[in-house]
């Protein structure tokens, strides 16, 4: 999931404060007030399907806000930490129930600023999702399995996973809501394992940002959580998100966006000792081997587009780079899919942003050796498309300048790498940068068995999803999903952004108790647990209950 | 855990290569060979106890050397991951049984090079710690469990933490056996989870590392491992030093040493999107509550004098930086401790550089508004002594300079704040930085109950490690510890470098398997598994054995 050129793709006014724009500036979420933003400057979403603005401006907060919010959080961890997780739960469970009463509102909303189909894209795909991870973290929050906790019962020395403190969430535009900064999975995340957030709207969409944090300010309430548990600032200047990340009172950063801006942030926050996680960029590789191509080829010409082409390519795990071994399937392949690009209407992109830089990512794919085999240029208005584009390279091509033909081109774009062999199949892949994922193709029968056992090895490491005869976009919430990665697709190859109970160990200090008295100790490493159904590691043995005696 | 100074306390031969000096030079152990290092300066190490130069020579190796070992890692990387576990076990085990058979010898080599004593530290605890950790590496490793595998069977996506690839080890200087680069923890950790090991020895006890590393690469040929499994390099230059941690070859780093160096590396290592693992510096703030003074006062002197001068103050864990509330029973404290100092001879300092920067924090805390309450100078010949120390400030002046009164003073002093009372006492608490451990002393009838529970939630998020009445020296190896804490004791709050399983899973990245055809699938993850003692998270439960109906 990524950002193209982040927080530019939006109309900024300049200047400083205008009291005649007072009725239309929307105020931020600050300590538990909404009220107007200490800003000099201002910036207004656009409909991107007809490229026009849309109503309603929007603060990009000075520092000052930044500072208030980090010291209210930083009094709403202290607070969070002495409640009980059912506080947690409450909240996570009357936040859903409300987006789902807002759920009109919400899509109309989100499919103004972002382009996205309402049906069955925004309606019944993304916003049960959104929900379903909501509920699904006051199930982990309740349980109290994620952190963890250990027990050494002869040396009565206990531990777990504990909130690590304010957690700033820097949302993607791609996922309005599902990956939304102050509803999404790092979200969810974060106040799962107790962590206020302070979200960072997308600048994309303000407009669905702001509908979401007036439902979880009101779920808040509901829920007795500390007032500062949940934020919203919609913008800063990067200068200050940098300082901010680095903030002494931050616990961690979650970060979804762009590669450029994503580092930046990673850089500032490494320098002062803060943990940060970053989803950036990933060119998600798909081989293709012989034997899969001559056994199914047309099937696989319909898996790859649908994939390809779903969100108008604007996903995080888009396989936007296809391995093939030259052969005359391979042509056939090439070919079908140039045919179903073309026949294709092209959906809006999420902003002007994206289409400025997928037709910079394909010029720079074009520099570096790629030629174009479709598409290649803006769609006329409008709103901001762009043709559906298929580009090709040979392996030797490929091998010439593998960095710059790994350049990620965000959104309805796609690279076919045609190797001249297996062997030259073999040197690219071990040329492959870290991904998200990697899908590899075989055939049914055994063919395709010796060159994937070649392969495997050499893909496995480079990838956080390896999928078999799948393509990979489709990221299930799931315990054992992994939407993560080798760098530069992600910061730390060790978490990921997506599953519970395993994405919220991100947000969390490992914190022990030598000695302490039974009295002192957190509930769940009592000897006996607040419940029966949290999972703890006990002299070794992963058991629920108490410990022996108690 | 820390090394003052780093590489810096050591006799280096400059100039070019000397072939006079070539039967004294010790080859580098490099790609399964034991070989001459492409160096061109080299060093020697000295006898603390005594201050003398030790005979023979190590190199510093150029980065040709550190090359060739990365390329070899990267071999055996690959190579490893397609063994199973259980050569990995076997390695363990043996190169435990071959450090016991060798223990004469290193215990010698290591009382000559270090100056700690024969016995009971380095024979009979140190020693046995050591070959207690590999085997319980050995046992991780067999099992499985380390790696969390978890089946969702339902969307049949299943995941584990997987080796990280190549992974360097820097250890201190201060444990020349249970934390060397190349037996200590986070080898062992690295190891068990399937990575090659190449060892950056500490420089003030290369001998050990040496016959260390002798056992085990016979124990790699033993349990056939590929031959550059375990690699040791003696020393390289800075620069050399923050090349390797950033190489893309380079899985991880661990480092245990200063916070200077090691903030170095991890600059380095950051920039390039190399996870690295730093244990730095810690004060591991006392607080003695005024009840626990006065219920106990003298055993409480027992217990401090005990783990402040244990191993001449020389642990990452010992308890330099006491807070108490002003009280007759607090002078009497004072008073105690400091007879206590005066009486106690000082044992020798692990080298000429620990000396060194003892002497300079002492002049640093000084500087900042601490005074001299004992001792404040080395002592004269033979070697490197220092006068067991004791400086204390008033909370106004802790408050006045909370940074440079944190300075770290490795070695046998500690400071001691007196605050004015409860309230100064909980506003110095406040301005604790991160820290390995934190002690709470408080006394048994309740008197201390209040101001603890007041005390407690400020401590409690500035500590990896929370004590109850008991001193931080002693880091038991059991799954329940943490041995690390909040930056800048550490680079990252959510890892431990002691306590398997979770030191392991530093060294780790998240693999998920989307769709992978089952014969495909690491035999840890298939429905049947290759044993029965490995836990698996199976559709949100902790369970052993197949999954239904497998």
């Amino acid at each position: 999931m990524r950002d193209a050129h982040g927080q530019e793709g939006v109309v900024v006014h300049g200047g400083r404060y205008d009291p005649r724009r007072t009725m239309t500036m929307h105020p931020v979420l600050i300590a538990g007030q909404w009220r107007p933003a200490q800003s000099s400057r201002s910036f207004s979403a656009e409909n991107p399907a007809v490229g026009e603005p849309l109503p309603g401006e929007y603060p990009i907060s000075d520092w000052a806000d930044c500072d208030e919010a980090l010291a209210a959080a930083a009094t709403a961890a202290t607070l969070m930490r002495e409640q009980p997780p059912e506080n947690r739960a409450v909240f996570l469970e009357a936040f859903a129930a409300r987006i789902e009463a807002r759920k009109g509102e919400l899509v109309e909303m989100a499919h103004a600023e972002t382009g996205l189909p309402k049906a069955p894209r925004l309606a019944d795909v993304e916003l049960p999702r959104t929900t379903g991870q909501l509920r699904q973290g006051a199930l982990a929050a309740r349980e109290g399995s994620w952190a963890l906790p250990t027990i050494d019962t002869k040396l009565n020395i206990r531990s777990l996973l504990s909130p690590i403190g304010p957690v700033w969430v820097f949302g993607p535009n791609n996922f309005p809501f599902a990956f939304n900064s102050v509803a999404g999975g790092d979200f969810v995340a974060a106040l799962s394992a107790g962590n206020p957030v302070i979200a960072k709207a997308n600048s994309s969409h303000p407009g669905t940002t702001r509908l979401l944090a007036e439902e979880a300010f009101k779920a808040v309430g509901e829920a007795g959580l500390p007032a500062a548990s949940v934020q919203l600032i919609y913008r800063t200047s990067h200068a200050d998100g940098e300082r901010l990340v680095a903030d002494p009172r931050t616990g961690a950063t979650g970060y979804t966006g762009s590669r450029h801006a994503g580092l930046k942030l990673k850089a500032a926050a490494d320098a002062a000792g803060r943990p940060i996680y970053l989803e950036l960029s990933a060119v998600n590789p798909v081989l293709m081997l012989p034997g899969a191509l001559a056994e199914r080829g047309a099937a696989l010409v319909d898996e790859f587009v649908t994939s390809s082409l779903m969100g108008t390519g604007q996903f995080c795990t888009s396989p936007s780079l296809v391995l093939l071994v030259a052969s005359e399937a391979s042509e056939q392949f090439v070919a079908s899919v140039k045919a179903r690009f073309e026949a294709a209407t092209p959906a809006p992109l999420l902003s002007s942003a994206v289409a400025r830089s997928l037709t910079e990512s394909v010029a720079t794919l074009r520099a570096a050796g790629a030629s174009l085999v479709t598409g290649g240029t803006p769609v006329a208005e409008p709103g901001y498309r762009f043709r559906n584009t298929l580009l090709r390279a040979s392996g030797a091509e490929f091998l010439a300048s593998p960095d710059r033909l790994q350049t990620e081109a965000f959104g309805n774009a796609a690279l076919f790498v045609v190797a001249r062999d297996s062997e030259e199949l073999i040197a690219i892949v071990e040329r492959l940068e870290g991904s998200l994922t990697g899908s590899l193709y075989t055939d049914t029968r055994g063919s395709d068995d010796a060159l994937h056992n070649r392969v495997e090895p050499l893909l496995r490491p480079r990838v956080g999803r390896l999928l078999n005869d799948k393509m990979p976009t489709g990221v299930a919430v799931t315990a054992a999903m992994n939407h993560g990665g080798p760098y530069p697709s992600t910061g730390h190859p060790g978490f990921t952004a997506v599953g519970i109970p395993a994405s919220l160990r991100r947000f969390a200090m490992l914190q022990c108790y030598d000695q302490v008295r039974p009295d002192r100790l957190p509930p769940v490493l009592r000897d006996a647990p607040p419940h029966d159904r949290v999972w703890r590691l006990v002299d070794g043995e992963w058991r629920r209950g108490p410990v022996s005696g108690a």
